[in-house]
């Protein structure tokens, strides 16, 4: 998507050979505009996938989810990263270790929002080691859905996430692959060529 | 707004005299094209008041926020309960105590998205003892912006934090106001007629 790599080398801040920084427009501050060009483009990718439902997690995924719900006119459930006192123990749970914050998190959906003839799109602002996507897959696999594919906004091509998941059979449709970050220079991946 | 009452009603569920749980639209499944119209609603309210930038906070705020966002064509920032490795201590920061969880979080924004020029709305999904947008204004003040109003979903008029911010002098712009929930039954605060 030319709109959002445009945007990366723009606004994007590489921190060092593998942090990125997108927080113009994504993961602090968002751009609307740019959300709803996201969910169209996921939703054109995936629209003959007879999806159901979006499954995100808090808080980044839900802006670009939101918008892709809008477009394929589908409810999105984000997982919860704490339990909340108003959430009982009607859960579907996973741990999520991250790599950026060092920590493991247990992350959770409702059973009452996922069910098992739900066609799923996992989606996220970000793939890099996949341990969030994974989480993902873990809780769509609990609740007995079909998992159709997983939506990614800016994918870190250089990180094993995207690998993994491909190896898996999982149809992976990234927005944006970032293949190196060296010397402070942003480049994708070019998309193939028809 | 008729509609997200009529989704009140039929979805949301009482808890208590006091828990309203409204996970299936809102706080933890999301309904993308409800969040429009709550956008559309929101930016009719303000589409006259200059609006430059919408601060909320995660993660419920996110997507009513992004809706509102794209209709004034104005970019979004969400403010973080926890600091992130990657943001520094570049940042505008207040304490929100939630009744809830019944623990205090920092709320914090990066100095690079609010600006002395800025004109803010303020919003979140729900209104009930104001410690959120107590919070969020505090950082709005720090950054020395314009605050315009404060938008919310749901109010729950029976707690003090409309009243609080009202007393202040503060425009409160509340999609639905919740007058009571006894007996499991919502009753809705009814609009002035003119």
């Amino acid at each position: 998507m030319e709109l959002l790599k445009n945007k990366i080398i723009e606004e994007g801040k590489v921190l060092s050979d593998t942090v990125l920084k997108v927080d113009s427009f994504l993961n602090h501050q968002v751009d609307p505009k740019l959300m709803k060009q996201v969910g169209e483009e996921f939703a054109n990718k995936f629209k003959s996938a007879g999806i159901t439902k979006i499954l995100t997690i808090e808080s980044s995924g839900i802006a670009p989810a939101t918008m892709t719900g809008l477009e394929l006119d589908v409810p999105v459930v984000f997982a919860r990263k704490r339990k909340s006192l108003t959430l009982t123990d009607h859960l579907y749970s996973a741990e999520v270790y991250s790599f950026t914050k060092k920590t493991s998190n247990e992350i959770s959906v409702s059973k009452d929002f996922l069910h098992e003839d739900d066609i799923v799109l996992v989606m996220d602002d970000f793939l890099a080691n996949g341990q969030a996507a994974l989480g993902l897959l873990e809780i769509a696999k609990q609740a007995k859905t079909t998992v159709i594919g997983v939506g990614i906004v800016i994918e870190k091509g250089f990180q094993f996430g995207g690998k993994q998941l491909r190896d898996k059979g999982i149809r992976v449709e990234s927005l944006a692959i970032v293949e190196s970050m060296s010397d402070g220079k942003v480049t994708f991946k070019e998309e193939a060529r028809i």
